[in-house]
């Protein structure tokens, strides 16, 4: 039976490339060649990846590079690529059809070898955008590393205490967002993943939506903390926002949570099958406008909502279908997050994200963590 | 002053590809281009990573996309891309020089727009294989970095008492591969840097030298330790390997364990400017093949030394040259690792790695751990 009724072709690494540890279901951090054949799954490696995959991977048949050279005629050329080449033409195979993001040098080898090669525009496995149960069952897994995160932040911001300055203590010490960083990825790596990149980012700091944030968190100032757990095993990612404050907000402060918030479950109220995902974004900025928070540049910096309401999840934090000024039509089984944030230097930044799973009438939740921000 | 003479251009994001990141100087997660005009070094970069980007990057120019678009004619198409092609042509540019892993997707979108676009085979940056003394200095502290895991699981090992079965025991519990691969990524992070993957495997679990290990951690049974942290800030890697043993060696592991040290030794004895690469590492293979170490298939695996005597390092764990069978002239400012390894299912595993910076006349240390391996 034939899986894969085109002859595919991918290179490069599980690390830096989802398709590939979609396609071969374990780690292998060198680039490397997999194939189909057949409609098999295939791939050529070296001695040192073998017997780990054999064990470990999706992989049908894997090729050992070192056995194939000595099976080659002794006058030809024994690279890597060579090896594949000769491989491939064994088995017959002149024809290959590689992702858009194929690397050109790598394209030209494969024309000059004599081979027809095409590449596919967009998504090239189409199955990744529409999840299957067990692929949701691992994004909820992740999104409840970030869960377990945020609980443990929380109680360290109960316990703190504000000192003089504004400054909060923790078990005598300043609390800072280094702190709070590294207690949330130690954390995660005790659950099984890693949370590469977190942000814990207060004041103006959060106001750019990737600072990750350092120094001193401070009283009164609207702490944004963005998870985003990578399940070691299954390679799935969480994410999710939750943005505090311990002391007492201002007026405004209060505004520009409740706005995000009511934001988000607009957005939430619009999604299902079908959808254009720009018009969910669309909803979020007119929303925004309307209740007073402009989008614009104030004194050389962007102010207001200037990023996207969501982005695609799965293997890749950041993966088709997006929410944002593209237009994009929903379809059931994409998660997406659902992220509106406002941003203002001054005031502070806010940013609320969970991740839902499109459904025919509508959208399922896959993280819980409540939205209580202010921390006495 | 013009620091690029040609007009170069990159697509893809700081995780994925240390080019951009050395370029760069700071992280973006997200795909975007970064170019030079004049000789400087810009990017094209949403408002989300603007602010940030400015403060920290080595960047000399940043353009706002979302800017950007303002300026341009209403009718025209605004897409990422688009607004690059229109930035260009701006400003005359309509030559451009990628690196052979440009996306072949990409590349045609650019030959379309009417660019002529050339790629450059191999390394794209070549100053990235001589590095400089603070490329030094921070490969020196990840390798710090490395060195305070071993130190840590060492005194883990001597604290651990064998029981019935050869278990060891730590604290009351069965010390498992992944109570110690843990408390070393969250020791990492402690220090500023991620040791992704590390591995801590024993018995026939290291004859696989990639796999990370599981389960309890045997008394009287080979452990290799390989640690490759990253330095958060510099993005630089350290690159250590230690085998270590607890309780009694046999025999064979003991004479497994001094011929690997002393293969690095002749490894390490043989390089310097102007040597081949292959030949340090056929220097390894015939010593290990004269001292009885046979590397072939046994019992449907891999048996001896099957993998390269070492890499190159950097912002990349594995980038050139190499010293394996390739061909590759050492030149003064490489740094490679030396790390032969034998592996044998009943005996076990064994690799010792430590890094060194090529100099005219040999090598120079940038690793340190002592190679003390019996724990009683």
């Amino acid at each position: 039976m034939s899986r894969y009724k085109k002859q595919i072709l991918l290179y490069g690494n599980t690390r830096n490339c989802a398709d590939i540890f979609y396609f071969v279901g374990a780690s292998v951090h060198d680039d490397f060649f997999c194939f189909t054949l057949n409609g098999y799954k295939c791939a050529l490696l070296s001695p040192l990846e073998i017997g780990r995959l054999r064990r470990t991977s999706k992989l049908d048949r894997i090729f050992d590079y070192a056995q194939i050279v000595k099976t080659m005629p002794e006058s030809s050329s024994k690279s890597y690529f060579d090896v594949l080449v000769w491989l491939l033409k064994k088995h017959k195979i002149h024809s290959l059809q590689v992702p858009s993001y194929f690397p050109i040098g790598m394209f030209d080898k494969f024309l000059e070898a004599g081979f027809h090669i095409e590449y596919v525009e967009g998504q090239f496995f189409q199955a990744r955008t529409q999840k299957k149960s067990d692929e949701l069952a691992e994004i909820r897994k992740a999104n409840d590393v970030a869960s377990a995160c945020f609980d443990w932040l929380e109680n360290i911001l109960k316990a703190s205490e504000i000192r003089k300055g504004g400054k909060l203590f923790y078990r005598g010490s300043v609390l800072t967002c280094e702190y709070a960083r590294q207690g949330i990825e130690q954390m995660a790596i005790s659950l099984g993943a890693d949370a590469l990149d977190t942000v814990v980012a207060c004041g103006n700091q959060a106001c750019d939506p990737h600072e990750v944030g350092s120094g001193a968190i401070k009283a009164d100032s609207l702490i944004v903390v963005d998870i985003f757990p990578r399940l070691r095993k299954s390679g799935y990612f969480g994410d999710m926002t939750r943005t505090f404050l311990k002391g007492s907000p201002s007026e405004a402060q209060a505004k520009l949570v409740k706005s995000v918030r009511n934001a988000q479950l607009l957005a939430l109220k619009k999604i299902r099958a079908g959808v254009n995902g720009a018009d969910v974004h669309s909803t979020v900025c007119k929303y925004f406008s309307k209740s007073g928070f402009e989008t614009k540049i104030i004194k050389g910096s962007w102010g207001g909502f200037f990023h996207s309401t969501g982005h695609g999840l799965g293997l890749e934090v950041h993966e088709s279908p997006s929410l944002s000024t593209r237009d994009c039509r929903l379809q059931k089984g994409n998660v997406i997050t659902v992220e509106p944030g406002l941003y203002y230097r001054g005031i502070g930044g806010c940013r609320i994200e969970d991740n839902v799973v499109v459904e025919t009438n509508g959208a399922t939740m896959l993280s819980d963590f409540h939205y209580n921000w202010i921390i006495d």
